[in-house]
């Protein structure tokens, strides 16, 4: 590890946030290559998560929003850690750890060792806090997003009514987050600002889709997982599925075939940025591990130098993503925090609903109702009250009323950032000028997201017809591709500093070029990152040959 | 103004922040159609500040950065407004602005006019202030960034050491930026939480520049602009200069022209994304409202309709972008407050210094010396320690060593998408099905910034054939630009919608492309936005004939 957060520094990828003064703890810049593959990443994202779809559009909120979203989503009240302070150090900490942090006194003991009196611990709340407008007080508070997801809740229905989508649909954003971790580690993997991309696919209750389309598919039979003994809902080690066997989304699709889909078409995304699928684990997460709301939860996993090793000495991984099933929870709560109906009105429901038998009626009535009624009895809705309000709920069904469930895949920009350099990182020996064997450092991005696609290289510098010749492929192929061009030291030594940037392509212009060899004229010299091998290429075909490449 | 927000609203370009609970004053969200239009717009300015130049390279860097970068640059002195309490009704206000202000108390009468006692004014800085970690104390304050610039500025040093670039050069950064104003106003024109395109491109000082090229080109030589009486920094009122005149850089540049060159590239860059010359206006500060560190700023001004009119009645335009010639200040203060060197060494000029004649030198160096000492007065440095800082400043000119000068245009992406929004839209009367004319509301984006692209649409949503079609020309061209498929409703209703979205073309599948008429097969009808004409097009000609109008 020590290794890549150097070749980060070295080479631009990362350096960490005002270094100059000393740096800011759990925060990170990304230098001019880091930059552009964080954004070659969001905007592959981008691309495959809303323009190829005709089902998900895209949002950009702020970052800053009222408060009231924030008690809504529950991060208020409980998205905080247990700390306790030290009266004699005065130091904080954090009341699980103190059997691991050694007193800033006496370091030889750790904090719970040591004799200081603590107090009991307290919930130190996560979000970073501010206050908005001229007056400081507690009208005035407010909170950086700890999350990007409670913008689309909070924005569902003016995206619904301005977008010409219908439920399945969903919103997808990418933005800055904010966590004020006590303990920011493992590099920038848990920084305390990062960034986020992440979807909020809405869908029908299953009872919906049961009252349309006659049944609910479910996730086995729609992607051919032998079925595991009925409705459990989360399945710990469900065998990978190849991408080709990614099923189109169906009418009777419930939640558990969508849930299962987009873990499918995530995992095919990552493997389609160059992340092996043997370096990604896909974790269900068991009953006990679920948040309250979940009905299922897949974390993506990627195999990081620092993840620690399970017992048979395999690397465990770290979330990459979670792909949560989330119900009607986050919808619901808004719904009662701001008053503001967000259910939706569905005419092929409506007109379903009068043509169900009556006790197929009654049957989808009853386990709407109960759903409905678990989730408010959770929110702490008294009983009577509860029952009253659910009913209302169900009875809406019969004039095609519901309020949509959500499939959210949620990925952090930035592990994901670093996962790419880890997976690329190499060393191999490859021969130098004089054809001795030295050690190399390659960085083995797909051409996907690496930072810079080609490199356009004269083959010396002070030959005024080769740089000529060089510009002018470089203004060639620039409109279309991110190119470097570089004249400075010898070639070998240029071809292993863009063997560092991860640039899998360099073009040098040389002498048959310009004709020196009649029959390599306006030729070049093609050379390939990872295996160092040469061909010639027609500077005419150049882009043609590239650009399939790359994208 | 109010058919805007109107239409950005009813569109999904723009939605207050979170709306559902009544808002937050001063945040806007963009949805689906807004954020695909700012995409555009971030893209094409990284493309051509970055991507497109070999002089430019890329930053990412975060929004909470170490509180020591505001004391450097000055925000947590001097960032702030005048504002008084009131001691009666416990309101805060702007102290230049209580006699517009009404009283909350007694609205007929404005702050200044009632009876309420006041306090004397007292600096309110505009920094939204946090606590990093779990300690709140002073130690623990920082600040959300109130622009992106002073992140670059901080990575200087990072940057150069590690991108292979040499003075002149540049780093761009886009990104969020927050500013605490006490009356957000003129829609998302003045928001709290906002986006910044900015770029700081680093010119060797004008000293440097003579010893390594002889002499220093002035502006009005490089961009044909009669000389206006010798060394004045400002000037009101200089004619606009078309874009094929922008000349190419050369190494007797100083700061002049580099400053005019790059007024000159982002009036291009404006033009190009589709606002005319004529809705600009290039305004050059006088020289009392130039900030005390600033030798000449340009602001580039969008005539809003919101603007105030002049004594002629023309519309005077509000600042999209500011062009500053920043000198040496910014690198100078960080180097002070972190004690960090963050000047560069240039083999070119200590080469050239030794063959200046003594005279030469003398002359530079006592130029370099006042300025840098005009520099350390201004920043607070006693006179003599001035002296003696300066002198060893100009001595290192001799070995090669200066603190690089720099130009900033700086961008707010936000009215910069409003202004493309004012400038799109128009009404004007259209034939509807029947013939009639009736008025009709487009936005007339430019191709490149268009949200979507080209809409697909097949003539009849209940002609499976005609949808198979459809489906087959949005699939081809989606890989390469934003496509939307509608299928819903009459064609013109369709034609009326995409309209309001800003899409330059419709693409209409018919019984003709099926080949009714069989010389029409695989042939659709292009619908243009701008003028509603219409004309056949085969569909293995549409992306290479779409392609170049949208890039």
């Amino acid at each position: 590890m020590e290794k890549i957060v150097s070749l980060c520094k070295r080479r631009g990828f990362i350096y960490p946030s005002s270094e100059i003064y000393g740096g800011i703890n759990g925060f990170w810049d990304y230098g001019p290559l880091g930059a552009e593959l964080k954004r070659n990443v969001k905007e592959l994202w981008w691309h495959t998560m809303t323009r190829q779809r005709d089902d998900v559009v895209g949002l950009e909120a702020t970052i800053i929003m009222s408060p009231q979203i924030w008690k809504a989503s529950g991060h208020v009240d409980t998205f905080s850690d247990p700390m306790i302070d030290c009266k004699t150090c005065k130091g904080r900490f954090r009341a699980d750890q103190t059997g691991e942090i050694p007193c800033p006194q006496k370091p030889s003991k750790t904090v719970s060792e040591c004799h200081g009196e603590k107090t009991a611990p307290r919930a130190f709340n996560l979000m970073f806090q501010t206050y908005v407008g001229p007056v400081q007080d507690a009208s005035a508070v407010a909170y950086l997003r700890p999350e990007t997801a409670q913008a689309i809740f909070a924005q569902f229905k003016n995206v619904l009514e301005t977008s010409r989508q219908k439920v399945p649909f969903g919103i997808a954003q990418v933005g800055k987050a904010f966590r004020n971790e006590v303990t920011p580690r493992n590099y920038t993997f848990r920084s305390r600002e990062f960034e986020q991309m992440e979807l909020e696919f809405f869908i029908k209750p299953d009872e919906v889709v049961e009252a349309i389309a006659g049944r609910v598919a479910t996730a086995d039979e729609t992607f051919g997982v032998p079925p595991s003994g009925g409705s459990e809902p989360a399945k710990a080690g469900t065998p990978n599925i190849p991408q080709s066997a990614i099923a189109n989304p169906q009418s009777d699709w419930g939640w558990e075939a969508w849930h299962k889909y987009w873990v499918e078409q995530r995992i095919a995304f990552y493997e389609g940025i160059g992340l092996p699928r043997n370096t990604l684990v896909e974790y269900w997460q068991k009953p006990e591990e679920l948040a309250h709301y979940a009905r299922a939860t897949v974390d993506i996993l990627y195999k990081f130098p620092f993840s620690k090793r399970d017992e048979k000495g395999e690397l465990t991984g770290e979330e990459l993503e979670g792909i949560a099933a989330r119900s009607d929870f986050d919808l619901s709560q808004h719904e009662r925090f701001s008053g503001k109906p967000m259910g939706v009105f569905d005419e092929e429901l409506r007109a379903s609903w009068g043509k169900l038998s009556k006790e197929k009626q009654d049957e989808l009535w009853r386990r709407y109702y109960e759903n409905r009624k678990k989730y408010l009895v959770k929110a702490g809705v008294a009983g009577e009250q509860a029952s009253k309000d659910a009913t209302e709920d169900a009875n809406s069904l019969a004039k095609g009323q519901y309020i949509p469930h959500v499939i959210e895949p949620s990925a952090g920009v930035d592990r994901l950032i670093l996962a790419l350099i880890c997976n690329a990182y190499h060393e191999d020996q490859m021969p130098d000028e004089k054809g001795q064997l030295e050690t190399r450092v390659v960085l083995q991005f797909h051409p996907r997201v690496a930072p810079i696609k080609v490199a356009v290289l004269p083959l010396l510098k002070n030959k005024p017809e080769l740089v000529k010749k060089a510009q002018s492929v470089r203004d060639l192929l620039r409109p279309h591709l991110n190119v470097f061009y570089d004249d400075a030291g010898a070639i070998g030594r240029r071809y292993r500093r863009q063997d560092e940037a991860g640039t899998p392509f360099c073009v040098t212009i040389d002498f048959d070029t310009l004709g020196e060899k009649p029959e390599w004229k306006d030729t070049v010299t093609m050379r390939y990152r990872d295996d160092g091998k040469q061909e010639r290429l027609a500077i005419g075909e150049l882009l043609n040959w590239l650009l399939p490449k790359i994208r």
